[in-house]
């Protein structure tokens, strides 16, 4: 359970090397590859399109309102650090604006990914500073009580654990666990391999039916054609 | 009711010329010279702002988390196409990726519209194939359970047969049922044939209260000035 | 409670040099400056990003489907207006588009704000004319029945009364009470003051926890470092 | 695609005893021996619990906040039916309240499925008249625009044809068509005939893991248990 | 807009006779009676089945996650009142549960309506103090910020000023402005009158249609009937 | 991060005289003893009124549609255990119905907490087998894939490791991790000892403002009595 009012400030990252050859697989390839699993729910939108990133997670926990530990998260972001912020209830408030992203940036964070709202996005996208959100909104937030840095959060209903790498583009965003990251690149840049052969024969015209030979356990489970 | 694992291969598609000529009107002036119906729900979403489709559909019913009928409603796409998905359930899943799309474009559908998620957003911005679906996500699905191909479908609230109209842009995606498409377009057609004066009209300050003649009936509705 | 059937022609509005130097402030600072009220759902989105408008209201109020009083509020419209639409119940339908939205550009108007849908949005955004809506929807309206012009409303959860200023941008929408528009102008033009100020030391690496002296207030309130 | 201004009269309901045995099997044993499809979707709710039907379906499509067409379906009501009242768009008004309920009871319908609103809900369950809709409502609706009678409708994302099985209890509403009505009603009652056994068996401690054989696929797909 | 920080001890309240006999003839009736105007939306719920309340508003305007006024109103109370609290934002916490329940009846309140969730919705029950929130949440809230009592709010998206009537039932919660409560009286009892009539007929089985003399009004706006 | 195909069966469980006692304090006030965290989201509804339990969790993780572990976490309950059963993604199916909760009753588990949909709920509520969901639906499923069995689970928001304690009423979910259960008891009833003495007070007329002395930190946070 969460465990409020700390700040562990040695967490072990997932290696550089991993977490940023991630980037390029992008979220869909990747969350393929680990099996399923570590989606954040569908709602986290990015605040503009096209961009693309991976990154270690440092996380937070918030409450409702309160953006208060975020200026405390902030110390704690190391160059290639992806800011996860979790809330304690759904909240849509605007925790996260200009003058934040510019201390984050300046810290070397890549990202926010973040279960509420954030506001001042035209300057964020101008800035080249990506966040996924469940929401944007003008409302602003307190500073007046204490949650977390870097104890494991649920963000969007994935668990998240400080070190863990996020990937997220365009299609959501995706936790990889620090212990698995190195297996899930090497399954996620398998399945890439071979997709510039597969989109060379379907853009020739070969269909996946053949390309996959489903015609045969189609025809076993029953599918009839009618003319 | 819907019936299982069966293919149609045989459809009667609405004209080309008559479905052609519905993509410049748009879907709010067809539904309109519809009568008002036809119109899936407003949560479909086109995944790039500027695209504006119509054609002929190749329906397909899926199960939650399964896609293995997107390969079999792919042999049936001919030119001219528009691929519309419907789900048994509700489900947000990305069904649809640029390997799929890669092959219906190249067996020449214009666009496809699912009642769930896609993937790989960026990929089929960059390619151009446009399409509406009630979310983006990342997760993958299943290839496991036979649903059925160009039966009719209830997709977004909105009943499509093979072979109706369908017209889709930013405002939203319209079925033109195929014994009405050649009415639709030319009742549609009119609509839009003195666009072009009213707008110049209410450009030059004319007011619609003059211009339609409203304020007899708005007096006589009981409407009254205050100064 | 609603008065129906009415047309209020002679409206105070805010004074101009107060309403358009809000536009700048942006919506976030200025609802921080009002002390964090006059917000409008967070579901009220722009039909494209990077409009930044502020104006003084007229109001409107339409039954569900119908938008027949869209025509007898242009009239009202003067130059610097933003019209402010409600709904006697919750509605997505598309109560305006192109034609509408000629007549209110040619009137003065400077957007539209409208808890309810609008269509042809891409003529829209190609004619810069913003609109804020909670939806997006093909389906028309008709003309039958009589709501309101120029009394007070609740659009989108906020109160709005004729004459108060609306300021709208990529991160909300925000109504400013006329009576409170001075005062919030100087209190958000204070906030707006020594943002570059902080900006520039936030850029520089120096961080809020010290910029702002929050770590003798976090420490006290009880946060403990882990290392 | 919808016919809009039309009242068919004749239409041809599935066989009473046939609708009748399907009552006492519920929504979800008859939905699964259809092979799972005709449900609507789960947002639609009794307004009171314990209610159990089955009747053959009289439909009816409303526009939104416009009641008129109810009194037209009224007449068509023949002992044994079940209102089933789709919408044009989605709404939440209250269209159905007590005085139609007992229109509707003293022609013999046995419940109204509506994709929308109702109100007097003390009232109709006081009059045992059970009803499955959207959302409950004070709002009242006016009576301006024309609909239609028994055409084939979409309702809560199922298609419902005139003469269709509705079989509705506190699981959900799921539709029978007549042409399968007969087969579903013997494959559900399969279903249900050993039921009670295998109640006996699971009461007895058997785990289902045994009756049904499960511990081989499971370990065929991999399952691993730690201790 | 809201004004923060003040309560206003008079409030000029509708009169007790006025107020008390709205009770008997529901939100739905007197939603009618008034022009359907006032109602808040429907996902107002009362947290158990049957109560059937009205009486005066006593407004209390809150913050999300923070009940400190709740304590504030509870003075401002007269038997007689029902409170009405709305929040500056979306929240779902439990503000309300039975101990400020046991308050708020020692002081005379009728109901509570809140925009926002409650809890020990079972004592409540127990306690017969009838709630209509938008949520139940076991969530408690903290006493941290001002908001003000007695001021004008909007509630689920209703104006209420203090000394409003507020009509609660199980079909919803509506709002009877001061001065207007006399004549919705009027005119919601007249409504009610000739209901009884209407309802001997109707359970006599005749139909709407003759009843309300419906069938040349349909006939003329179009209705065909097909056999 | 999720383990697939993996079935735990030994967990540490709370002590049940702990587990057992937390029953009737309920979820609202242990959820406060604990500091406010461990809360399930609040769509998190009892699918009958009045139930009120609290068991240790055995978890499951299931995949949209699946049902097939349902079966293998029937072996691992124990007497005195409340199953919490977490979704790869949002799913509204019926994954159990009165078969599967006359095995689990049979095994002595106390309740069912679902991130999904149940089906039966009119048998379950005879059965007095409480069940807190996200939905009811007649809509079955499937058993084809792994999931796992008592690893640590994210449902409904909340993180759920096998052997904390689940306690769960009309309020709500709350989960409460095994470690600190013992003090949350402690917590828990401490807040409830005095709660007797304060309703005593409150019902006898004291105001919440003199009863913990909020009126000098109202006065000092600047509230403003107006007559």
């Amino acid at each position: 359970m969460y465990e409020l009012g700390v700040v562990y400030r040695n967490i072990q990252r997932t290696e550089a090397h991993v977490a940023d050859r991630l980037t390029a697989l992008g979220s869909a390839t990747v969350h393929e590859a680990m099996g399923r699993v570590g989606l954040m729910k569908p709602y986290m939108r990015p605040i503009y399109a096209g961009a693309q990133v991976s990154g270690t997670a440092v996380t937070v926990l918030l409450h409702p309102g309160d953006n208060w530990m975020m200026h405390v998260v902030a110390e704690q972001i190391r160059p290639g650090d992806v800011v996860v912020a979790a809330i304690t209830a759904e909240c849509t408030d605007g925790y996260f604006g200009d003058l934040l992203a510019t201390s984050f940036q300046a810290r070397g964070a890549r990202a926010l990914v973040i279960d509420a709202g954030v506001r001042d996005v035209k300057t964020l996208t101008e800035m080249k500073f990506p966040v996924w959100s469940r929401a944007i909104s003008s409302k602003g937030t307190i500073k007046a009580t204490l949650g977390s840095v870097n104890i494991p959060v649920v963000c969007a209903g994935a668990l998240v654990h400080p070190g863990d790498v996020i990937v997220a583009d365009d299609d959501g965003v995706v936790c990889v666990p620090r212990a698995m990251a190195a297996a899930a690149l090497e399954a996620a840049t398998q399945r890439e391999a071979n997709e510039g052969d597969k989109r060379a024969k379907l853009a020739a015209g070969v269909l996946g039916l053949d390309m996959y030979n489903m015609r045969e356990p189609l025809a076993k489970a029953g599918l009839r054609y009618i003319d």
